[in-house]
């Protein structure tokens, strides 16, 4: 690997952790950015939650539940029991370790620092050598409108399960945000970084990062390759294919190309979708097929190294 | 019992609480008011926190750990755990069932709930079936200046183990509180109320109650029995006796009745200490001479017996 490289990677929460876990595997602490997904952030028993903040550190930091997709491995549910049987809300699963990542996050919000220093605060503390910065240090939220009403977005997610069908997606507050110092620091120093868009949610992950005024454009004036999360017709995890389906949209990779046609120059599809391929290729876009389900450590290491070569044909 | 008795009992932490216990055993929840002392409160992690308050609803609820004299039976601490390794402040130690009262006592006063409807709330959920009120909805908070300066109440409780050498207590805010609306109507209403100052520290637990401006005069007016938390110059818990000391002050429970002249009627000591009890008397206050220690559920009863039968004797 050339040591001059810059990889700024974008990301949601589970999927997405699992590349930039794979990327981090491969890359030196200062050849990688990761931003994080902040829309998804709320407040919640008075504890400011991240939660493709904590996924990252938590995954980064080989802390992560491997089985249950979120959360710490090994955590105990204690409070959430209590909290319950006092009548307190409990749909949103904190466990009792987690809840300790958001206490002192806020501890050390309160204390004056950004949500980029604190982030920075809780990922040296689990031991993440990688930079996770939030895409802005301003709050900017993901509402979901479905036909049921309008939805912040763990709401939507975790207490309504996702049932409400989706007819649209915003993000409140997103026009006075600003990109995170790290971010707008990585973005104008050189050689120029390339951007991967990892697989994550297109709709509700990755472009609440894209409505960062200004960001968009930035990036997509670089390299930009970007990994479907939809295989075979399905999302991995998350609710991406259904909201697609609601939304109107055929649930493909190639949709997926669509959706990011302007902004990614390559865009990489698993080999059950390989027949997309062409079409794809015809969005004016390169394709790279490969196995792009990460089910443990070496795949996703494996899909990262992919994307890694990928990304050095630019400029070639 | 007369079903026409009212008993206001002022508490604060564990030793008040015990009594406090014996006397819910012995009182329907229409005959006893239990109002808790809060200049112990404090904000810590962003979260609203109540020793007092939850001691007595622990104790009450049948929840308290018997051995550590604070916090709940059978807690766990994963989440004090996670926040040290974070580097966050764990010197106030949260248990993991203890946080979800916390946590909802946020909740409920960020719904509007004022700190008395939320204590009943908390009650309520728990068991609790006598009336815990604050002694103020307003944030009073203890203040202890000490040879290494001025600390909030846990600072010095906790943090710093009680171990600077007192010279004063105050009670910041106390002159804006005024006494909890259950506390207001449970004093206007009839028959008048007999008022037990249960076993806590008198500097600590109980002054902060008497400091909200009209409750000591209003109190005075009433039938008092105070229970003296020194027992042979010993503090049964906490830092009573040291403080009385580096106050200047015998250790004694006379010194006690000292403090609680032109308020209580009558003063309770303990078997060991009844040498002390003509001196008392000189002060104007009838004695009761009785076995103070409370070690079990059936001590805890039978003091609490002893104190109403002395109440009894009351206009009579």
């Amino acid at each position: 690997m050339s040591s001059a490289r810059r990889v700024l990677a974008i990301s949601g929460g589970v999927g997405g952790a699992k590349l930039a876990f794979g990327l981090a595997a491969l890359l030196d602490p200062a050849e990688l950015l990761i931003v994080a997904n902040t829309g998804d952030d709320f407040e919640h028993l008075g504890l400011p939650i991240c939660p493709d903040i904590d996924t990252l550190i938590y995954t980064l930091g080989g802390l992560a539940d491997p089985l249950r997709g979120w959360g710490l491995a090994g955590e105990t549910w204690q409070c959430m029991g209590a909290l319950g049987a006092l009548g307190g809300p409990d749909w949103f699963r904190l466990g009792d370790r987690d809840l300790a990542t958001h206490l002192q996050r806020g501890a050390l919000l309160r204390s004056g620092l950004s949500l980029s220093e604190a982030t920075a605060r809780l990922g040296a503390a689990l031991g993440v050598r990688h930079a996770i910065v939030p895409m802005s240090d301003a709050p900017v939220r993901t509402l979901v409108d479905t036909d049921r009403g309008t939805f912040a977005f763990q709401e939507y997610f975790v207490r309504e399960r996702c049932e409400p069908p989706v007819r649209g997606v915003r993000f409140d507050n997103a026009a006075a945000a600003r990109p995170a110092p790290a971010l707008r620091d990585w973005l104008a120093g050189s050689p120029q970084p390339v951007v991967v868009i990892c697989p994550s949610n297109p709709w509700l992950s990755v472009d609440p990062v894209l409505a960062v005024p200004g960001l968009r454009e930035r990036l997509a004036a670089l390299p930009v390759v970007a990994v479907s999360p939809i295989v075979g017709g399905r999302a991995i995890k998350g609710p991406a294919a259904k909201m697609m389906a609601e939304l109107g949209l055929p649930v493909s990779a190639l949709e997926v190309a669509r959706h990011y046609r302007g902004l990614a120059d390559a865009f990489v599809i698993d080999r059950e979708d390989e027949a997309q391929g062409d079409t794809i290729r015809a969005l004016g876009m390169r394709v790279l097929v490969t196995d792009t389900v990460m089910s443990d450590a070496a795949s996703k290491r494996r899909l990262a190294a992919d994307v890694l070569a990928l990304m050095d044909t630019f400029g070639a």
